[in-house]
């Protein structure tokens, strides 16, 4: 049977996604309630393998197993035995063959900014506070060019191993949900720190640090020292996964 | 001068508002702040008591003060002092005589309820998780019944020392958003637990525990032990509260 789990995590207390020996991580919590439940050690697929701190509303995994699941079963218990910053919010049973990371057709990422003079308790850990002035307009204006095809050099780390830097937007937006501002990004794939170099050169575009023009003159290919800063990981969440009808909703 | 505050906090870690010898209170932290930035010991007057574990997303509190106070720096101070589970989100100088909780015309709470089977992270301690059936339809049909003028008596302990138990609802309903369903009511004064035990006896309703009739009963003063549980504190929010134009806004 091949399976697709559906994720939801608070990235706070985690070392990224990706199993690391001595490291808290995702996938190693995971692993190890699978292994509980299934009896099996299951060898996980992951749609988008994120960094240290970010979380996930809707992060997708797969894996093979020989046990017979009973999806609302396995919900319930690997529920039962993950930490309380790690939920699975849907079981499903794919086509053989599946692969949560090869048939993904894109992802989709929020960055949340809570953009007002105090910070919130409830918004600490869960969005980048932002207490300078900000320009809506320019991130409006921003967010309309990251659309289509271009070459993002400049938005991930200059030692990362990628071999193609160009990638897809299909959608990226600003929308403001009371004082929090979130950018919502599509992609085929995403590099390396793609969304929080993005942010956080768009947040200077705002706060009147750089130009439109120079932002949009990034996404040719500059190298990655003309961008701006990281934002930071706590702001950042995978917000879902989309995949053809033909291997899995 | 008389000074409005505007105060959001993060229930979690609080022994309730009102400062108590030897228990960390909202009130406590804030006074200890309060003395630190103007050099005396305000004495504050609060819109709502929050008891233990009850968050608050505008909590109202007011104080007389000599010290001169330039509302942005009085923010900007307070929020670098206080912890992190409780910031001041305004600062408003109010004519002289204004008190938080004699001058409020309405208080308006707000209780979560996440309902579907899995839990979720993001919402841990901040709403009941609730992933048993619930019939949405009683939910509002209860929510519509509880407006206007009632006795709520089977809404607080019997050893409160209330000694009017009428209670004017303003509004009353429940509101989706995603999977969280939140009861939203505003009402003149709320007496101890009655927003809790409403919401957890609507929950009976919804669970198909009790019928909507006998609910609609337990507004004309009935028993305490008429009605169902106290629902937990950590669903429960106070959301803002109401004043005169002459007063404050």
């Amino acid at each position: 049977m091949t399976i697709k789990l559906v994720l939801e995590y608070d990235g706070s207390e985690f070392s990224g996604w990706a199993a690391q020996p001595g490291l808290r991580t995702v996938e190693g919590e995971l692993s190890r309630s699978l292994a509980t439940v299934l009896g099996e050690t299951a060898v996980l697929s992951v749609a988008g393998r994120t960094d240290t701190g970010v979380h996930a509303w809707g992060q997708v995994a797969s894996f093979e197993t020989a046990a017979t699941v009973l999806p609302e079963q396995l919900a319930r218990n690997l529920n039962g035995l993950l930490p309380h910053d790690v939920s699975v919010s849907a079981v499903d049973i794919v086509p053989s063959g599946f692969d949560a990371r090869r048939d993904a057709v894109s992802r989709t990422y929020c960055y949340r900014v809570l953009a007002r003079p105090a910070p919130s308790p409830f918004e600490r850990g869960r969005a980048l506070w932002w207490p300078h002035p900000l320009d809506g307009q320019s991130l409006h204006v921003c967010a309309a060019g990251l659309r289509g095809s271009h070459d993002f050099t400049a938005f991930t780390p200059t030692q990362s191993d990628h071999v193609r830097f160009e990638r897809d937007v299909q959608t990226a937006e600003w929308r403001r949900a009371g004082s929090v501002l979130e950018l919502w990004i599509e992609a085929d794939t995403f590099m390396r720190h793609m969304v929080r170099v993005l942010a956080g050169t768009m947040l200077d575009v705002a706060a009147g640090r750089r130009t439109v023009g120079s932002f949009m003159r990034l996404l040719e290919g500059a190298p990655r020292s003309e961008a701006g800063p990281t934002a930071e990981a706590h702001g950042l969440y995978l917000a879902s996964v989309r995949y053809d009808g033909k291997t899995a909703q």
